[in-house]
């Protein structure tokens, strides 16, 4: 089918074959397809959807318009972790090198912010000195060598989802499921992975706001990698409030570093355990979930989980001591009190609020291009459930002190995502469900 | 807005601002909007439709993008017919010099054909002379001098409508109402007219397929030219079987000319007796369809409507003799009967199938660049309801006669859009309903 058919059929609500897809997502990387005629396919496809098959052809076809790494030379079963994103995520900082130490290969390729939700590589890039833009050749060596890199996105790497993104996010075609699972597992696919553990953040601060929604994509990412014969385990986590009580680069760094130690605020340690856990379980280093749960903790315990992010930091070029002194890490000159203005019991913090307070204060990015600064951001002292008295500290903003007006703002507006009740809430955990 | 927030609203069903509509359209014409956005708009559009107001101000927008005419120096009420597409549909060759003559200035802008469809510009080229790239200032001299003149779109008139056109054409965005509807009136609004008379042709030769689709453009594009204060009657018109006998255009062109001297086929009469009493009522040249009818019969009777034909042939260039000598129009080299394969009753010509069947011998276009022979078509020799014996005459192909497996293919393709029964079928008039 020509270019115009496979739009119509589409717009018409057919399934495409695998033939067809591909067809069209080699012409659209190799330019003889114009924008157009994507665009306008991109948005039937927000209407009409995809089956299975067709989105495990489109992943395919995206995963091949570049280099697929082979990581077969490095014994184990290769397990990566990807989060949907959300507000104060630092899950994989600590989790990549608690995994590694365990035994399971984690090659992770990572993104950057976008909006109010922050992006693993940015986190890294607190750290003096550490480098996410290494070669192909030197992840894979640094992979078999240390069992963890993190890096970003090459060019290498699945060159028609970076097009294709570009212009879903000017024509609106951003949200669509089918588009979103084609874009995650053709970026994680390419990594040469065996297995796949998904955290599809639910609620105000995440991508999608519904369970529903949230199963949804869950099942479109599970079914995409089940069709790629990649074993593949969704985690629902609630993304209401923000995870931990870091939002901003360095702040939540250190906060992952302090998880490794032992330390951390409870919901971040209960996603970043659980996660682990289904990571040991498909990496076969553990039987089953609780045996995987007590392996993680002894590796904390022991130090081990400590020592490989200490390694891992060294090997891409950062300053370990880091690690053990944050005082290494960028700080905001300046910091703005939040304070309660009625005593009572928090129910709850709106997570993208506090998103977007970070962003203003310059921890994210409005656009693509935009720089951000790695010191400043929130940090919490209060969180769902927890009592406060009038005039005591919700938060801290930790801001460049440069901008009084900009500060103050963004403290306003963190008050704001506060909302303070009489009566203590029902506390909930943090994973709502899982399903493979 | 910006664009992608005006794609966003469409996406999710909103309705647009004629202020954003206006930018959008305004945008687009000056190459500051890409056709990528235009082109997800487009889709959302298909999907999500537009209300009255939205048509409205899509339609005045693209009005606007160019030249719209001053025809209030001719006296009277000017009023134009546009018919939808179909197959035989040469009603405006006859109508136009006809409804002139009865003293209603009728500025007409046509357009060429495209697919199974023809169109009125290459019927009326096939007289030889006839020219219909005129400039705008010579179209006007001439209605204001003959009540009648017949041209193409120039590019001063809606150039975002032809920019969006070609876009839409590729990207199977064509078959949207709020677009159609926006595309004829914005094109006919330009022309200065007063009120219009739309035949909505409906069935298998049609692009609206179904009565109930053809009753939604009809109503929005009476709705659009009342927002435009201008009358507008809708008649919808059967096009399942092709209308006349002639598919093709010197053919068409001479059957037309039949029309002008008191001949023609029933239903090609009936059909251009009716548009044509309503262009009487609302020009305010007859008091009711009743006079009407009887003035359009008195002017072909006493010779004035041939008359006027032979002049607008003239003005326009070409040779006036060609009205009255057929031999003049271009002429097919070679014939092929189609004859029928059994004895009974034509129930129904597939009109679509004939008029691919003519494309295919070179009178219509399969892509807009490719050029046609004025010369080749089809004459039906039976039509829906006429009595057949085995091995009698059915159609006759005309061809060039350089391509015998073409004409061949032609004839069967010709034959199999005959259905032949065994009971005479019931007849039914071509004017559906009347919309206004």
């Amino acid at each position: 089918m020509r270019p115009y058919e496979v739009i119509r059929a589409k717009r018409d609500g057919e399934a495409l074959s695998p033939r067809d897809i591909r067809a069209l997502i080699e012409g659209y990387t190799a330019g003889q397809i114009p924008d157009y005629q994507m665009a306008a396919f991109c948005m039937a496809v927000f209407y009409r959807g995809m089956d299975e098959a067709e989105m495990a052809a489109l992943t395919d076809a995206m995963l091949h318009s570049g280099t697929v790494l082979d990581l077969s030379a490095i014994p184990g079963v290769k397990v990566d972790k990807h989060s949907t994103g959300g507000v104060g995520d630092k899950v994989s900082l600590a989790l990549a090198p608690l995994v590694a130490a365990a035994g399971v290969p984690v090659p992770m390729i990572s993104g950057r912010g976008l909006g109010h939700t922050g992006g693993t590589l940015d986190k890294l890039e607190a750290i003096p000195g550490f480098r996410v833009d290494l070669s192909i050749e030197r992840f894979v060596e640094i992979v078999g060598r240390l069992g963890v890199c993190l890096i970003g996105q090459t060019r290498e790497i699945a060159p028609a989802d970076r097009k294709l993104y570009a212009l879903r996010d000017v024509t609106a075609t951003v949200e669509s499921v089918p588009l979103i699972a084609a874009s995650i597992m053709s970026k994680k696919l390419a990594e040469g992975i065996d297995a796949l553990v998904l955290d599809v953040k639910v609620g105000r601060g995440a991508f999608m706001k519904s369970r529903k929604d949230a199963r949804t994509l869950a099942g479109a990412l599970a079914a995409v990698g089940k069709r790629a014969k990649k074993k593949v385990v969704a985690v629902l986590t609630a993304m209401d409030e923000p995870l931990g009580l870091a939002v901003g680069n360095a702040l939540e760094t250190a906060e992952a570093f302090d998880v490794l130690r032992g330390g951390g605020p409870r919901d971040l340690v209960e996603v970043t355990r659980e996660l682990g856990a289904h990571m040991l379980v498909l990496g076969k280093k553990a039987r089953g979930l609780e045996a995987a749960r007590a392996r993680l903790d002894a590796l904390i315990r022991s130090g081990e989980a400590l020592d490989r992010m200490r390694r891992l930091v060294e090997a891409q070029g950062g300053d370990p001591r880091a690690v053990d002194d944050p005082a290494r890490l960028p700080r905001a000159p300046a910091m703005l009190p939040v304070r309660a203005d009625r005593t009572g019991f928090v129910t709850g913090i709106d997570a993208e609020e506090i998103g977007l307070a970070a962003m203003s204060l310059g921890a994210g990015r409005d656009r693509a291009d935009a720089t951000i600064d790695p010191s400043v951001g929130i940090v919490l002292e209060r969180k769902t459930g927890d009592a406060v008295a009038k005039g005591e500290l919700l938060a801290v903003v930790h801001h460049a002190g440069t901008d009084a007006a900009r500060a103050g703002a963004a403290a306003s507006r963190v008050r704001r995502a506060y909302v303070v009740g009489a009566r203590k809430p029902r506390m909930r955990s943090k994973i709502l469900e899982v399903a493979s």
